[in-house]
């Protein structure tokens, strides 16, 4: 069947062409001439373009799929291989419409910022939240009616289902009736009566997804009427003023309970400008939000809970608690509704939390038959892997080198990182904001990595190659390679003045951190007794996850090699998980059954993954150097 | 059978007999020679003697079942009826013990402050309290043992049926099992951890049972390990400076936040100096009372609460809430532990309170057959009436006559009150404490106006006899009719240095309240169908209730004429419901059931009350002049 159903019209100055994309599946009319990088920017459909639209960096590979375009030009020729020239490959920077056409987009092509799934979530969820509002009108009492019964028992005669109710609902339960005059709106928690405003404010009903990460924590504003989400705030966690990381904090805050304390207060402050920053842009009260549902890793969910980590701190890891905890916002003194309810998703062992808990709810993996495997790429990397619905996971002590630490140039994903690379004629960056370059972030490192052992300037050993092996290459790429490492920007370029570089030592690291990832996805299958050639899925899940490439992922053996079209970017799973449970209670109950349920396996110790780590360092498809 | 089965033991200088008190069934040995009065007194049973032994007030009857006394003395025959003295009755303080006998010391002759039944459970109560404390010792988590469960879920593991949890006890947690080398005491509140204790502290357990009267706060520490009552302590209600009565502080709060707080927090500090008094009296900790249930009428329960009592101001009177509530002790600010549960008894009505479910608990009423009524008298008096457990109450607008107000000399039941009247030679009182009179509370006015229409001083139509008409009686008495009044304590021996008087006025006063009383009992019998002669037992609560004379409130017809038998005083009812429902989880779900279930009869503009209320003016037996 073609997609094609019309012909082009012609008016006396231009001609006006159907373009169609797909997957995503919108046509737009545009005048012939132009770019199919420009029809597409129209269309709402972001294509990354690192070399400016010079044809140079090959980033913008589109397929032609129906229809027709002009011919290729020289950059094409010069870029595309024989067999991508076979299947319709084009440099939409180059190709220029002429006529009606069908245009595939793949992901590789799209702009980091842009690509599906991030921060969506992954499926429908019903939309049926802990809170409710009601919306009654409370019969009057009269002794000539006979109705002397009092407020409470008035209002549920006409609202069934209130079993509790919250002292400070009942405290403001007359003068709503008077001020509303007989009407008044509801607020339940379950079949808790929570609040009771005077008339018809049924629309006010928000709630915040909350993802605390150990260096930002992101709010998501969901309208729980709706369950459209009306905005995201982020914010650093301030606690890295006490360590930058969870080992750092969790020594600050054991066996004082002043510590502890502090650490709360400091991550409650960035929580609350989080909440009155999303309320202001969106224009509600702060008291509309009557629900938060957070997640984060173990020592982040304890600390938020004021809950001292010292366990987490020393063998055998254990946490004070892993079961999801619910209380009143006023506990936790947040700005939100006082008698809001806050809910923390469960942990999974010490260092699998309620992040890894979002993975479980955001990839359904509880619910998935075959074999299928996740990978929480942060600080840590959080493995899990189920078998017909049965799940284990394991953490794997990879380290932040994606989040930029330990990496000369690194740096967190923010405006002036470069989070693409990609080599053509020479090598090209993308930058988060289009920025002038700063630094490299996780996907960029990810690119770069990839891309120079594809091209061959970095052996797959993780050496880089000498000049003399590289002569076949273009100059200004031969350029780059220096004694310090690979010239990923120059300093003329660049907003630090200097030259931004990727050094032998980076490539250790990162070779380190690559190889305990994939060790535990290979060691939680050997438990269970499979091989990763059996994968019917393996998703990445995680803010970084979401923008690496998936080519680059699998080239240099970050994850087991397998068929690309098994890889699934599940984008902020922790986000998503903590989404699903704010807008349906049934997606909560489910996930905190489902948590239960999960088998840990500690690393520490285990041989099966020293091995496998050992194994593990070859920058190759499969790590089979 | 026989009660004595010993002879009486003689030595060369006295006899030791043995005396048996019923229905006590408390037996001494005394030494021969003594009054009834002495050995009652040192086998701890305590006759009222107003004349000071001298067989000229007659208060002590007692009679002789078994054995024998020494005959009877000149003061005996003189005061004691031929009837009285054919049934055996004698005058505790001039019979004297020559033998073994049996003694029935009647109700009526006892001392005010220690008849039975007062501030007493009036059956077995199961004790099974909502919080329950366990000590358990939980398993180490170890990687080499594969146990690697968190703190809580290894708790849970030795602790079956914990379904939620306190952040605060979560936060106490480890430390806890830490401190207490893995053995912990735990305390919960239903299936809910609220505490978590290093070591076996399970003796630590207590609650308190608290009556909030409008004038009197009075708090029961409970051990609810053992179920034994610890102490009491009252305080008087520091709202009385924002109002004396109900209707002032209604008044006061209404329609005004800042008001209806300051009343609560003035009641809660006279709870918490109780609370704090019963901590230190039995050298416990606060933070080791975990519960509290309040009883109190509607207002006091609305106020306890912070809740604007503003709708029990005007018709229909209605409350906010009857339902009972529940809610941790940091919510009130109560000094017990701050995660101890406080409950409120339900309300029925807007002047029908959880006081008056008190009596519903104390007198089971919900489980008797057969058709029964219960007054509770306190400043209003509320009537409940049952038929076969279908209970209905109502609330009489009788005025505080019976707590000394509006009565020339009228005074609470504090040290000096007149609590006691007979009259026999001369007219003789008992005051609290046995101090000098000050005053006349509730029940020293129902005796002075049953002796006083007894003996003829009094006419039934409530006008006090002329002079003339009263010449039979000994001179004493006649001097104490004077044109202001009756002089139940002469300056002389009064602490006021002026005669202590009832007056004319007085008795109008108290005719209309024992009217409100009487008519509320036959009008809800007669809603029922039912007529007063059918009752199978009227029960009267109420502090005040406790120390009536049974014969004077059916001589002056305070309540209908029933055979004397049938009337039951149920002690402090109020107090009695509270304990119940604090040491018994069950009793405490009965009696809120029970509480919802009772109909309610507003009498405001009732023609069948108005008519009642008419009729019962008369100071007579069944008001029938």
């Amino acid at each position: 069947m073609s997609l094609i159903s019309e012909s082009a019209v012609t008016t006396s100055t231009t001609t006006l062409v159907n373009i169609t994309f797909v997957p995503d599946g919108k046509t737009i009319a545009v005048e012939s001439g132009q770019t199919v990088l420009h029809a597409a920017r129209k269309a709402g459909i972001h294509i990354d373009a690192p070399c400016g639209e010079q044809g140079r960096c090959g980033k913008c590979r589109v397929r032609l799929l129906e229809g027709m375009l002009a011919p290729l030009t020289a950059e094409e020729t010069a870029l595309l291989k024989p067999a991508e020239l076979a299947e319709g490959v084009r440099l939409s920077c180059e190709a220029v419409l002429t006529d009606h056409a069908v245009i595939d987009v793949p992901e590789s092509s799209r702009n980091l910022a842009h690509r599906k799934g991030a921060a969506e979530l992954r499926r429908a969820v019903t939309l049926a939240p802990m809170t409710r509002k009601v919306c009654v009108t409370v019969p009057q009492p009269s002794i000539e009616s006979g109705d002397l019964r009092d407020d409470l028992t008035r209002l549920r005669a006409v609202t069934p289902g209130v079993t509790g109710v919250c002292l400070e609902a009942v405290r403001e339960l007359h003068d709503a009736i008077v001020a509303g005059n007989a009407t008044v709106t509801l607020t339940l928690y379950g079949d808790h009566l929570i609040d009771v405003e005077p008339g018809d404010v049924l629309s006010n009903h928000y709630g915040v997804a909350l993802d605390i990460g150990t260096t930002t924590v992101v709010g998501y504003l969901m309208d729980l009427g709706t369950g459209l989400e009306l905005g995201i705030q982020s914010h650093p966690n301030p606690q890295a003023s006490y360590g930058a990381d969870v080992i750092s904090r969790i020594e600050y805050a054991q066996n004082n309970p002043a510590h502890t304390e502090a650490l709360r207060q400091s991550v409650t402050s960035a929580v609350n400008t989080i909440l009155r920053g999303l309320a202001e842009s969106a224009q509600i009260d702060v008291n509309s939000i009557y629900e938060l549902v957070m997640v984060g890793n173990t020592c982040m969910s304890h600390l938020f809970l004021g809950i001292d980590p010292v366990s987490l701190g020393h063998a055998p890891y254990t946490p004070v608690i892993t079961d999801s905890m619910e209380m009143p916002a006023a506990d936790l003194g947040l700005a939100m509704h006082p008698r809001g309810r806050v809910r923390t998703l469960p942990n999974i062992a010490g260092f699998v939390g309620a992040d890894t808990v979002g993975v479980l709810a955001a990839g359904d993996l509880e619910k998935l038959s075959g074999l299928h495997a996740a990978v929480d790429i942060g600080t840590n990397a959080e493995v899990l892997v189920s078998v017909n619905g049965k799940v284990i996971a394991c953490s794997t002590a990879a380290g932040p080198a994606f989040e930029g630490a330990k990496i000369s140039h690194g740096m967190r994903a923010q405006p002036g990182a470069i989070d693409g690379v990609s080599i053509g004629q020479d090598l090209f960056i993308h930058t988060i904001g289009d920025k002038p370059a700063r630094g490299i972030c996780g996907s960029g490192i990810i690119d770069a990595i990839g891309e120079l052992v594809r091209v061959g300037m970095l052996e797959s050993s993780g050496r880089f190659a000498d000049t003399d092996d590289v002569t076949h290459l273009p100059e200004p790429l031969r350029a780059r390679l220096t004694e310090e490492g690979v010239v990923l920007a120059w300093a003329a370029e660049s907003a630090t003045g200097h030259d931004i570089l990727l050094t032998q030592r980076d490539v250790r690291e990162v070779q380190l951190v690559k190889a305990a990832i994939y060790a535990g996805v290979v060691t939680l299958l050997e438990k269970l007794g499979h091989r990763p050639e059996e994968l019917d899925s393996l998703m990445i899940a995680g803010a970084f996850g979401t923008y690496i490439s998936k080519e680059h992922a699998l080239g240099i053996g970050l994850i087991p090699n397998i068929d690309v079209d098994k890889l699934v970017f599940l984008g902020n799973a922790a986000g998503i998980g903590a989404k699903m449970a704010l807008l349906s209670r049934e997606e909560y109950q489910t996930v905190c059954g489902n948590a239960r349920a999960v088998g840990y396996v500690e690393l520490a110790g285990d041989e099966i993954f020293r091995d496998n780590f050992a194994m593990a360092m070859m920058l190759a498809p499969g790590c089979d150097g």
